[in-house]
């Protein structure tokens, strides 16, 4: 059973993972959480962090929330349908993490809320989305990695 | 009066503009299109362009699009206050732009929504998004760029 | 085929929509338009229509608008998934339209995008919402009213 | 200082309030909780809530929790900027209770995370809202009354 430390070796990082570079610390049944070290990379001209990189980070942990897999190298994949954001604050430095958990849903959608705080603990904004799981992945046995193609939701 | 051709040259790009790699391609008043050349870092593990690139496109065209500044040497700073996105379909190559409009608001508010189509013309997801003038900003004629702090829009 | 006259006789009234007393004035493949004439019940305290309104008609037009069914006694229903709204402008009186359009979606879910205008043409909100066609439903020939229960987007 | 019991009390209903039959039934600083007891009016043409009434109770809890005000006969009011909804579960009876929480926001703007269970406890919906204060009404003390039209949010 995966804890913090390995999920980072579990999945296979994304391209836009690589270029955004956040990571994901902790992934377990219906919760997530996703952080990224900010630089110069993730801001806006005025120096704070860009509204797409919070997106990103909401996006991405709100899905792996419900795509949690416990099964020895099996992989459930989803697909978000919408996301929506609220931004209550500014940031400029330090590492920020977006905390997701599945709030409901049936057999092939899901819901999760998501919260982003900055090193502080300030929270910098909420989200919330709605995914659907590929066909085939509705069962939280997920599929045989080899049978999924790559995950498609860090 | 600048063209489109002439956009590009006139906004300097922030960290995450230059790290996503979007261009500015229009830019008039009340409207804006930002446009991203689809390659292996902007995907997920499945080979589909990752929701945080269409959101990151649709934040920036939507901001833009209400701080078109006609004043030479002038510009206008907004921060995005909410964000929502509906992803209407998949697009893993290609040209993909958001083309986004103001739809409304007062002094200090504003409301644009936001459309983003891949290269052959099929609608990837709508987007709509609340934003608010920096203080000094409200007015269209924009703070002289050196006053101004860098724009922190795009 | 319904003219936009017919369409109230063709859809017997919820109890939502006789509370708040919302018309259908137009239905047709991948669009509707659901207005409501304001009157003291619809407003808040301040004098102004209430967002719940507003939020109501959004909904129920964005609905239609994907469950519009050409077939003779058949009918489609779905349930929202998720739906944003933005407020752009106050209104007191008059007639307010909702007016949805379908903007994409696969074989179990659709996207619409709603915009609500005031008697004199202003444009007072935006929203966009998912819903899932109910099992069953899928089709655009519907199935026989007998069979599907009450309409449920109304 | 109000207790819950109070609350219906201090603040007189407006027309929607009293259209769709919600209750106040928690008010506190940054915290508010709004009821309705279902029954035929509030439901679509399959015997379920409609969501309408779902985006009302939202949008008004949201509201409420930021313009709570501890002056004796003061108020404050403020006006909805963008609501977003997920729907994560249908209803047909009981009492629906949304339950509202400030999460940030400066000066003029705040915003709202909320919660919508139905009478057994299962979770119905999430929403999240962004609201900006009415002029004048800023500061926590709100102003009097009489000098306030009456309150708009609920």
């Amino acid at each position: 059973m995966p804890n913090d430390n390995q999920v980072p070796d579990i999945v296979f990082p994304s391209g836009f993972r690589r270029l955004v570079g956040y990571q994901i610390t902790h992934w377990a049944e219906n919760e997530a959480k996703v952080a990224v070290a900010l630089d110069q990379r993730h801001k806006n001209r005025a120096g704070y962090v860009h509204g797409g990189v919070i997106t990103t980070l909401i996006d991405t942990a709100g899905g792996l929330a419900g795509c949690y897999c416990p099964e020895p190298g099996h992989v459930r994949r989803c697909a978000t349908i919408s996301l929506s954001t609220q931004f209550l604050g500014a940031v400029q430095h330090g590492t920020i993490v977006a905390h997701a958990r599945v709030r409901g849903g049936g057999k092939r959608l899901f819901g999760a809320t998501v919260e982003v705080h900055d090193q502080a603990g300030a929270l910098i904004a909420t989200g919330e989305a709605m995914y659907r799981y590929r066909t085939g992945h509705e069962d939280k046995r997920g599929v045989p990695r080899e049978d999924a193609g790559l995950d498609d939701v860090d």
